[in-house]
Protein backbone atom coordinates (compact mmCIF):
# COMPACT_ATOMS: atom_id res chain seq x y z
CA UNK A 1 0.00 0.00 0.00
CA UNK A 2 0.90 3.48 0.39
CA UNK A 3 -0.01 6.56 1.85
CA UNK A 4 -0.17 9.94 0.10
CA UNK A 5 -0.94 13.78 0.80
CA UNK A 6 -4.60 14.37 0.19
CA UNK A 7 -5.22 18.42 0.56
CA UNK A 8 -8.95 19.02 0.50
CA UNK A 9 -10.24 22.17 -0.61
CA UNK A 10 -13.47 24.38 0.20
CA UNK A 11 -13.94 27.93 -0.44
CA UNK A 12 -11.64 29.69 1.00
CA UNK A 13 -9.58 27.00 3.02
CA UNK A 14 -7.65 23.58 2.94
CA UNK A 15 -8.06 20.23 5.11
CA UNK A 16 -5.32 18.04 5.20
CA UNK A 17 -6.25 14.83 4.75
CA UNK A 18 -4.21 11.55 3.67
CA UNK A 19 -5.52 8.38 0.50
CA UNK A 20 -3.74 4.98 1.85
CA UNK A 21 -4.31 2.80 -1.23
CA UNK A 22 -3.23 -0.76 -2.75
CA UNK A 23 -0.88 -0.69 -4.92
CA UNK A 24 -2.94 -1.83 -7.99
CA UNK A 25 -0.16 -1.57 -10.15
CA UNK A 26 -1.25 -1.53 -13.59
CA UNK A 27 1.27 -1.35 -16.75
CA UNK A 28 1.52 2.22 -18.14
CA UNK A 29 1.75 3.22 -21.59
CA UNK A 30 3.36 6.67 -23.24
CA UNK A 31 1.91 6.90 -26.75
CA UNK A 32 4.50 9.38 -28.54
CA UNK A 33 2.71 10.68 -32.11
CA UNK A 34 4.52 11.81 -35.25
CA UNK A 35 5.74 15.24 -36.96
CA UNK A 36 2.68 16.84 -37.96
CA UNK A 37 0.99 14.23 -35.74
CA UNK A 38 -1.14 14.54 -32.76
CA UNK A 39 -2.67 12.61 -29.99
CA UNK A 40 -5.72 12.54 -31.90
CA UNK A 41 -4.95 9.85 -34.12
CA UNK A 42 -3.97 7.18 -30.94
CA UNK A 43 -7.32 8.52 -29.14
CA UNK A 44 -9.37 4.60 -30.22
CA UNK A 45 -6.11 2.69 -29.75
CA UNK A 46 -5.66 4.07 -26.05
CA UNK A 47 -9.43 3.29 -25.43
CA UNK A 48 -8.64 -0.51 -26.49
CA UNK A 49 -5.83 -0.70 -24.74
CA UNK A 50 -7.03 0.61 -22.23
CA UNK A 51 -9.41 -2.06 -21.68
CA UNK A 52 -7.19 -4.98 -21.81
CA UNK A 53 -5.75 -3.35 -18.10
CA UNK A 54 -3.37 -0.62 -18.93
CA UNK A 55 -3.33 3.13 -18.10
CA UNK A 56 -2.79 4.85 -21.34
CA UNK A 57 -1.54 8.67 -21.83
CA UNK A 58 -1.79 10.51 -25.03
CA UNK A 59 -0.22 14.20 -25.46
CA UNK A 60 0.01 17.07 -28.01
CA UNK A 61 3.90 17.49 -28.55
CA UNK A 62 5.14 21.21 -28.35
CA UNK A 63 4.47 22.47 -32.05
CA UNK A 64 1.05 20.42 -32.39
CA UNK A 65 -2.36 20.28 -31.15
CA UNK A 66 -2.73 23.73 -29.20
CA UNK A 67 0.53 25.01 -29.47
CA UNK A 68 0.52 24.45 -33.45
CA UNK A 69 1.73 28.12 -34.61
CA UNK A 70 5.49 27.55 -32.50
CA UNK A 71 6.10 24.33 -35.00
CA UNK A 72 8.43 26.00 -37.05
CA UNK A 73 11.33 26.94 -33.73
CA UNK A 74 10.75 23.43 -32.88
CA UNK A 75 14.09 21.51 -32.11
CA UNK A 76 14.31 18.08 -31.10
CA UNK A 77 15.62 19.34 -27.55
CA UNK A 78 12.18 21.02 -27.17
CA UNK A 79 10.16 17.89 -27.92
CA UNK A 80 12.52 15.41 -26.16
CA UNK A 81 11.36 17.65 -23.15
CA UNK A 82 8.08 16.82 -23.83
CA UNK A 83 8.36 13.33 -23.57
CA UNK A 84 10.11 13.67 -20.41
CA UNK A 85 7.29 15.62 -19.22
CA UNK A 86 4.88 13.20 -20.34
CA UNK A 87 6.25 9.99 -19.06
CA UNK A 88 6.81 11.63 -15.65
CA UNK A 89 2.57 12.60 -15.70
CA UNK A 90 2.50 8.61 -16.44
CA UNK A 91 4.32 7.31 -13.94
CA UNK A 92 2.57 9.26 -10.90
CA UNK A 93 -0.91 8.44 -11.80
CA UNK A 94 -1.99 6.49 -8.90
CA UNK A 95 -2.78 3.36 -10.85
CA UNK A 96 0.33 3.09 -12.68
CA UNK A 97 3.25 0.72 -11.66
CA UNK A 98 5.92 2.78 -12.47
CA UNK A 99 8.18 -0.15 -13.12
CA UNK A 100 5.98 -1.66 -16.14
CA UNK A 101 6.29 1.61 -18.52
CA UNK A 102 5.47 0.84 -22.61
CA UNK A 103 6.23 3.61 -25.24
CA UNK A 104 4.52 3.10 -28.34
CA UNK A 105 5.32 5.76 -30.70
CA UNK A 106 5.33 6.51 -34.41
CA UNK A 107 7.96 8.68 -36.89
CA UNK A 108 9.51 11.24 -35.25
CA UNK A 109 8.00 10.12 -31.93
CA UNK A 110 10.04 6.82 -32.42
CA UNK A 111 13.04 8.33 -33.16
CA UNK A 112 12.83 11.02 -29.98
CA UNK A 113 12.17 7.72 -28.08
CA UNK A 114 14.66 6.01 -28.19
CA UNK A 115 16.45 9.05 -26.11
CA UNK A 116 13.74 8.50 -23.40
CA UNK A 117 14.93 4.90 -22.90
CA UNK A 118 18.54 6.69 -21.74
CA UNK A 119 17.19 8.86 -19.07
CA UNK A 120 13.74 6.98 -17.79
CA UNK A 121 13.26 3.31 -17.23
CA UNK A 122 11.10 1.71 -20.54
CA UNK A 123 10.37 -2.02 -20.51
CA UNK A 124 8.31 -2.18 -23.71
CA UNK A 125 8.98 -0.35 -26.89
CA UNK A 126 7.14 -0.14 -29.65
CA UNK A 127 8.13 1.80 -32.67
CA UNK A 128 6.20 2.18 -35.89
CA UNK A 129 8.22 3.57 -38.91
CA UNK A 130 10.75 5.10 -36.83
CA UNK A 131 12.16 7.93 -38.50
CA UNK A 132 16.03 8.75 -38.13
CA UNK A 133 18.29 12.00 -38.35
CA UNK A 134 21.96 13.16 -38.15
CA UNK A 135 23.15 14.25 -35.10
CA UNK A 136 24.48 17.06 -36.58
CA UNK A 137 21.54 19.58 -36.85
CA UNK A 138 19.87 18.07 -33.48
CA UNK A 139 19.63 22.10 -32.07
CA UNK A 140 18.14 23.15 -35.77
CA UNK A 141 14.52 23.84 -35.63
CA UNK A 142 12.88 20.28 -36.75
CA UNK A 143 10.79 22.15 -39.74
CA UNK A 144 14.55 23.41 -41.02
CA UNK A 145 15.91 20.25 -41.93
CA UNK A 146 16.70 19.47 -45.35
CA UNK A 147 14.13 16.94 -46.87
CA UNK A 148 16.70 15.90 -49.43
CA UNK A 149 19.52 15.63 -46.70
CA UNK A 150 17.10 13.55 -44.84
CA UNK A 151 16.56 11.04 -47.73
CA UNK A 152 19.77 10.65 -48.53
CA UNK A 153 20.25 9.56 -44.96
CA UNK A 154 18.16 7.25 -44.67
CA UNK A 155 18.61 5.48 -48.12
CA UNK A 156 21.51 2.99 -46.54
CA UNK A 157 22.11 1.77 -43.59
CA UNK A 158 23.45 4.06 -40.99
CA UNK A 159 26.23 2.40 -38.88
CA UNK A 160 25.51 2.02 -35.43
CA UNK A 161 28.30 4.16 -33.80
CA UNK A 162 27.44 7.10 -36.06
CA UNK A 163 24.25 7.88 -34.41
CA UNK A 164 22.96 8.49 -30.39
CA UNK A 165 19.41 6.89 -31.30
CA UNK A 166 21.05 4.41 -32.41
CA UNK A 167 23.28 3.90 -29.44
CA UNK A 168 20.09 4.37 -27.37
CA UNK A 169 19.01 1.36 -29.00
CA UNK A 170 21.88 -0.74 -28.36
CA UNK A 171 21.67 0.22 -24.23
CA UNK A 172 17.73 -0.92 -24.42
CA UNK A 173 17.75 -4.50 -22.69
CA UNK A 174 13.51 -4.38 -22.76
CA UNK A 175 11.22 -5.92 -25.87
CA UNK A 176 11.43 -3.86 -28.97
CA UNK A 177 8.53 -3.96 -31.62
CA UNK A 178 9.37 -2.48 -35.20
CA UNK A 179 6.37 -2.08 -37.22
CA UNK A 180 7.20 -1.09 -40.79
CA UNK A 181 4.62 -0.06 -43.91
CA UNK A 182 5.88 -1.55 -47.09
CA UNK A 183 4.97 1.24 -49.11
CA UNK A 184 6.53 3.86 -47.08
CA UNK A 185 7.02 7.17 -48.58
CA UNK A 186 9.25 8.89 -45.46
CA UNK A 187 11.10 5.72 -44.18
CA UNK A 188 12.81 3.53 -46.46
CA UNK A 189 13.57 -0.47 -45.59
CA UNK A 190 17.94 0.68 -44.89
CA UNK A 191 16.48 2.79 -42.03
CA UNK A 192 14.25 -0.20 -40.23
CA UNK A 193 17.22 -2.40 -40.86
CA UNK A 194 19.93 0.33 -39.15
CA UNK A 195 17.41 0.26 -36.26
CA UNK A 196 17.31 -3.83 -36.01
CA UNK A 197 20.88 -4.13 -36.29
CA UNK A 198 21.16 -1.90 -33.35
CA UNK A 199 18.84 -3.59 -30.64
CA UNK A 200 21.98 -5.75 -29.62
CA UNK A 201 20.58 -6.33 -26.09
CA UNK A 202 16.69 -6.39 -26.54
CA UNK A 203 15.18 -9.43 -24.38
CA UNK A 204 13.12 -9.93 -27.52
CA UNK A 205 12.70 -7.95 -31.13
CA UNK A 206 9.60 -8.14 -33.00
CA UNK A 207 9.54 -6.66 -36.44
CA UNK A 208 5.85 -6.97 -38.47
CA UNK A 209 5.82 -5.22 -42.38
CA UNK A 210 1.82 -3.81 -42.85
CA UNK A 211 1.33 -5.03 -46.85
CA UNK A 212 0.49 -1.69 -49.07
CA UNK A 213 0.86 0.73 -46.03
CA UNK A 214 2.10 3.93 -46.49
CA UNK A 215 4.52 6.14 -43.78
CA UNK A 216 0.75 7.35 -41.58
CA UNK A 217 -1.61 4.77 -42.71
CA UNK A 218 -3.96 6.52 -44.60
CA UNK A 219 -6.01 3.53 -45.62
CA UNK A 220 -7.79 2.30 -42.88
CA UNK A 221 -7.22 -1.22 -43.47
CA UNK A 222 -3.40 -0.55 -42.46
CA UNK A 223 -4.41 0.77 -39.66
CA UNK A 224 -6.65 -1.94 -38.79
CA UNK A 225 -3.61 -4.51 -39.12
CA UNK A 226 -0.94 -1.68 -36.94
CA UNK A 227 -3.81 -2.57 -34.37
CA UNK A 228 -3.89 -5.73 -34.73
CA UNK A 229 -0.14 -6.43 -34.13
CA UNK A 230 -0.05 -3.81 -31.60
CA UNK A 231 -2.82 -5.35 -29.40
CA UNK A 232 -1.38 -9.31 -30.04
CA UNK A 233 2.19 -8.05 -29.18
CA UNK A 234 0.98 -5.90 -25.88
CA UNK A 235 -1.28 -9.35 -24.81
CA UNK A 236 2.07 -11.30 -24.93
CA UNK A 237 4.73 -8.74 -23.73
CA UNK A 238 2.51 -6.64 -21.20
CA UNK A 239 0.11 -8.60 -20.19
CA UNK A 240 1.40 -11.97 -19.43
CA UNK A 241 4.39 -11.02 -17.61
CA UNK A 242 2.06 -9.96 -14.77
CA UNK B 1 -12.53 2.54 -19.28
CA UNK B 2 -12.79 6.29 -19.00
CA UNK B 3 -11.40 9.01 -20.61
CA UNK B 4 -9.51 12.58 -18.81
CA UNK B 5 -7.65 15.27 -19.07
CA UNK B 6 -4.55 15.43 -18.29
CA UNK B 7 -2.66 18.93 -18.61
CA UNK B 8 1.10 17.93 -19.03
CA UNK B 9 3.29 21.46 -17.25
CA UNK B 10 6.90 22.08 -18.20
CA UNK B 11 8.51 25.11 -17.28
CA UNK B 12 6.01 28.04 -18.63
CA UNK B 13 4.17 25.91 -20.31
CA UNK B 14 1.44 23.20 -20.86
CA UNK B 15 0.53 20.36 -23.27
CA UNK B 16 -2.68 19.04 -23.51
CA UNK B 17 -2.69 15.25 -22.81
CA UNK B 18 -5.66 12.71 -21.79
CA UNK B 19 -5.63 9.87 -19.45
CA UNK B 20 -7.22 6.14 -20.90
CA UNK B 21 -7.59 3.63 -18.01
CA UNK B 22 -9.72 0.68 -17.16
CA UNK B 23 -11.91 0.95 -14.50
CA UNK B 24 -10.51 -0.75 -11.80
CA UNK B 25 -13.20 0.40 -9.50
CA UNK B 26 -12.10 -0.04 -6.03
CA UNK B 27 -13.89 -0.14 -3.02
CA UNK B 28 -13.75 4.02 -1.45
CA UNK B 29 -13.44 4.47 2.19
CA UNK B 30 -14.19 7.85 3.81
CA UNK B 31 -12.70 7.90 7.70
CA UNK B 32 -14.59 10.49 9.89
CA UNK B 33 -12.96 11.40 13.34
CA UNK B 34 -14.94 12.23 16.37
CA UNK B 35 -14.88 15.79 17.98
CA UNK B 36 -11.13 16.56 19.37
CA UNK B 37 -10.13 13.80 17.62
CA UNK B 38 -8.17 13.67 14.80
CA UNK B 39 -7.56 11.70 11.28
CA UNK B 40 -4.19 10.43 12.94
CA UNK B 41 -6.43 7.91 14.88
CA UNK B 42 -7.26 6.04 11.76
CA UNK B 43 -3.98 6.12 10.15
CA UNK B 44 -3.04 2.37 11.30
CA UNK B 45 -6.49 1.14 10.31
CA UNK B 46 -6.52 2.63 6.87
CA UNK B 47 -2.96 0.99 6.38
CA UNK B 48 -4.77 -1.94 6.84
CA UNK B 49 -7.74 -1.97 5.30
CA UNK B 50 -6.10 -0.13 2.28
CA UNK B 51 -4.26 -3.91 1.80
CA UNK B 52 -7.27 -5.66 1.69
CA UNK B 53 -7.67 -3.75 -1.59
CA UNK B 54 -10.25 -0.49 -0.76
CA UNK B 55 -8.89 3.20 -1.05
CA UNK B 56 -8.92 5.24 2.46
CA UNK B 57 -9.32 8.50 2.63
CA UNK B 58 -8.82 10.14 6.58
CA UNK B 59 -8.74 14.22 6.88
CA UNK B 60 -8.66 16.69 9.76
CA UNK B 61 -12.12 17.92 10.09
CA UNK B 62 -12.22 22.00 10.65
CA UNK B 63 -11.28 23.00 13.77
CA UNK B 64 -8.93 19.39 14.22
CA UNK B 65 -5.35 19.03 13.01
CA UNK B 66 -3.74 22.24 11.28
CA UNK B 67 -6.87 24.28 12.15
CA UNK B 68 -7.07 23.10 15.99
CA UNK B 69 -7.43 27.46 16.49
CA UNK B 70 -11.11 27.38 15.10
CA UNK B 71 -12.19 25.04 17.36
CA UNK B 72 -14.13 27.09 19.38
CA UNK B 73 -16.25 28.92 16.59
CA UNK B 74 -16.76 25.36 14.40
CA UNK B 75 -20.48 24.43 13.75
CA UNK B 76 -22.22 21.37 12.42
CA UNK B 77 -22.93 23.31 9.30
CA UNK B 78 -19.17 23.40 8.75
CA UNK B 79 -18.15 20.31 9.44
CA UNK B 80 -21.03 18.34 7.65
CA UNK B 81 -19.36 20.84 4.41
CA UNK B 82 -15.99 19.42 5.18
CA UNK B 83 -17.43 15.63 5.07
CA UNK B 84 -19.06 16.55 1.89
CA UNK B 85 -15.57 17.84 0.03
CA UNK B 86 -13.76 15.25 1.42
CA UNK B 87 -15.92 12.76 -0.12
CA UNK B 88 -16.24 14.46 -3.21
CA UNK B 89 -12.22 14.05 -3.23
CA UNK B 90 -12.79 10.19 -2.08
CA UNK B 91 -15.07 9.53 -5.22
CA UNK B 92 -12.67 11.47 -7.78
CA UNK B 93 -9.87 9.32 -7.20
CA UNK B 94 -9.48 7.86 -9.98
CA UNK B 95 -8.83 4.18 -8.49
CA UNK B 96 -12.35 4.59 -6.95
CA UNK B 97 -15.78 3.34 -7.97
CA UNK B 98 -17.94 5.67 -7.12
CA UNK B 99 -20.81 3.72 -6.68
CA UNK B 100 -18.90 1.41 -3.68
CA UNK B 101 -18.03 3.88 -0.63
CA UNK B 102 -17.67 2.84 2.69
CA UNK B 103 -18.15 5.56 5.35
CA UNK B 104 -16.76 5.07 8.77
CA UNK B 105 -17.36 7.14 11.68
CA UNK B 106 -16.78 7.70 15.33
CA UNK B 107 -19.10 9.70 17.88
CA UNK B 108 -19.90 13.36 16.67
CA UNK B 109 -18.78 12.14 13.04
CA UNK B 110 -20.87 9.30 13.05
CA UNK B 111 -23.52 11.55 13.89
CA UNK B 112 -22.79 14.04 10.97
CA UNK B 113 -22.15 10.96 8.25
CA UNK B 114 -26.13 10.35 8.81
CA UNK B 115 -26.55 13.81 7.11
CA UNK B 116 -24.13 12.47 4.96
CA UNK B 117 -26.09 9.63 3.70
CA UNK B 118 -28.65 12.22 2.78
CA UNK B 119 -26.39 13.94 0.31
CA UNK B 120 -24.55 11.33 -1.19
CA UNK B 121 -24.51 7.71 -2.30
CA UNK B 122 -23.03 5.38 0.03
CA UNK B 123 -23.53 1.76 0.77
CA UNK B 124 -22.21 0.81 3.56
CA UNK B 125 -21.96 2.60 7.00
CA UNK B 126 -20.16 1.77 10.32
CA UNK B 127 -20.51 3.88 13.10
CA UNK B 128 -18.60 3.49 16.03
CA UNK B 129 -19.96 5.25 19.74
CA UNK B 130 -22.60 7.32 17.29
CA UNK B 131 -23.26 10.80 19.38
CA UNK B 132 -27.05 12.15 19.22
CA UNK B 133 -27.15 16.11 19.53
CA UNK B 134 -30.74 17.84 19.49
CA UNK B 135 -32.00 19.78 16.22
CA UNK B 136 -32.62 22.90 18.24
CA UNK B 137 -28.91 23.91 18.60
CA UNK B 138 -27.97 23.31 14.91
CA UNK B 139 -26.10 26.44 14.39
CA UNK B 140 -24.20 27.09 17.59
CA UNK B 141 -20.94 26.16 17.77
CA UNK B 142 -20.42 22.83 18.70
CA UNK B 143 -18.01 23.37 21.76
CA UNK B 144 -20.96 25.62 23.01
CA UNK B 145 -23.69 23.15 23.68
CA UNK B 146 -24.34 22.61 27.33
CA UNK B 147 -22.91 19.22 28.39
CA UNK B 148 -25.50 18.64 30.96
CA UNK B 149 -28.43 18.62 27.86
CA UNK B 150 -26.51 16.53 26.23
CA UNK B 151 -26.30 14.04 29.02
CA UNK B 152 -29.59 14.42 29.59
CA UNK B 153 -30.73 14.31 25.84
CA UNK B 154 -28.76 11.13 25.59
CA UNK B 155 -29.88 9.07 28.62
CA UNK B 156 -33.73 8.27 26.85
CA UNK B 157 -34.22 6.39 23.65
CA UNK B 158 -34.75 9.56 21.14
CA UNK B 159 -37.79 9.34 19.54
CA UNK B 160 -37.44 8.67 15.66
CA UNK B 161 -39.34 11.45 14.28
CA UNK B 162 -37.66 14.15 16.52
CA UNK B 163 -34.30 14.06 15.07
CA UNK B 164 -33.06 14.65 12.06
CA UNK B 165 -29.67 12.56 12.02
CA UNK B 166 -32.14 9.61 13.26
CA UNK B 167 -34.70 10.63 10.01
CA UNK B 168 -31.67 9.99 7.71
CA UNK B 169 -31.52 6.79 9.31
CA UNK B 170 -35.00 5.58 8.26
CA UNK B 171 -34.06 6.23 4.85
CA UNK B 172 -30.59 4.63 4.65
CA UNK B 173 -30.77 1.74 2.65
CA UNK B 174 -27.18 0.13 2.99
CA UNK B 175 -25.59 -1.93 5.50
CA UNK B 176 -24.63 -1.23 8.38
CA UNK B 177 -22.41 -1.32 11.57
CA UNK B 178 -22.52 0.12 14.76
CA UNK B 179 -20.44 -0.81 17.69
CA UNK B 180 -20.76 0.69 21.21
CA UNK B 181 -18.12 0.61 23.51
CA UNK B 182 -19.52 -1.20 27.15
CA UNK B 183 -18.25 2.09 29.46
CA UNK B 184 -18.97 4.42 27.49
CA UNK B 185 -18.93 7.96 29.59
CA UNK B 186 -20.31 9.71 26.84
CA UNK B 187 -22.72 7.82 24.69
CA UNK B 188 -25.40 5.88 26.97
CA UNK B 189 -26.99 2.55 25.70
CA UNK B 190 -30.19 4.53 25.01
CA UNK B 191 -28.39 6.54 22.66
CA UNK B 192 -27.17 3.51 20.36
CA UNK B 193 -30.78 1.97 20.95
CA UNK B 194 -32.16 5.02 19.13
CA UNK B 195 -29.73 4.97 16.35
CA UNK B 196 -30.45 0.56 16.23
CA UNK B 197 -34.47 1.31 16.07
CA UNK B 198 -33.97 3.80 13.25
CA UNK B 199 -32.48 2.29 10.75
CA UNK B 200 -35.94 0.50 9.25
CA UNK B 201 -34.50 0.13 5.70
CA UNK B 202 -31.22 -1.02 6.13
CA UNK B 203 -29.82 -4.14 4.10
CA UNK B 204 -28.21 -5.13 7.58
CA UNK B 205 -27.33 -4.34 10.63
CA UNK B 206 -24.76 -5.62 12.54
CA UNK B 207 -24.42 -4.21 16.56
CA UNK B 208 -21.57 -5.09 18.47
CA UNK B 209 -20.63 -4.15 22.37
CA UNK B 210 -16.91 -3.86 23.05
CA UNK B 211 -16.64 -5.46 26.75
CA UNK B 212 -14.35 -2.84 29.14
CA UNK B 213 -13.94 -0.10 26.66
CA UNK B 214 -14.33 3.28 26.93
CA UNK B 215 -15.54 6.16 24.68
CA UNK B 216 -12.06 6.80 23.16
CA UNK B 217 -10.66 2.83 23.20
CA UNK B 218 -8.09 3.92 25.24
CA UNK B 219 -7.17 0.77 25.99
CA UNK B 220 -4.68 -0.86 23.02
CA UNK B 221 -6.83 -4.06 23.52
CA UNK B 222 -10.23 -2.12 23.08
CA UNK B 223 -9.11 -0.60 19.72
CA UNK B 224 -7.69 -4.15 18.65
CA UNK B 225 -11.10 -5.57 19.19
CA UNK B 226 -12.47 -2.52 17.11
CA UNK B 227 -9.88 -3.25 14.66
CA UNK B 228 -11.22 -6.95 14.45
CA UNK B 229 -14.97 -6.12 14.04
CA UNK B 230 -14.74 -3.71 11.53
CA UNK B 231 -12.28 -5.80 9.15
CA UNK B 232 -14.49 -8.74 9.65
CA UNK B 233 -17.31 -6.91 9.10
CA UNK B 234 -15.63 -5.05 5.81
CA UNK B 235 -14.39 -8.47 4.50
CA UNK B 236 -18.19 -9.64 4.68
CA UNK B 237 -19.74 -6.75 3.26
CA UNK B 238 -17.56 -4.49 1.21
CA UNK B 239 -15.47 -7.58 0.01
CA UNK B 240 -17.55 -10.11 -0.73
CA UNK B 241 -20.08 -7.81 -2.59
CA UNK B 242 -17.58 -7.84 -5.11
Amino acid sequence: MRKTDATIRIAKRELEGHFYEPRTGLPGVLFIHGWNGSQDRDAERSRAISRLGCVCLTFDMRGHGLTQSERPKVTRTDNLEDICAAYDKLVTHPSVDASCILVVASSYGAYLSTFLTAVRPVKWLAMRVPALYSDDDWDQPKDAIDREDLRLYRSTEVPLMSNRALKHCQHFGGDVLIVESEKDERIPHPTIASYLASFKRACSITHRIIEGADHSLSRLESRRVYDEILVRWIKEMVLAAR
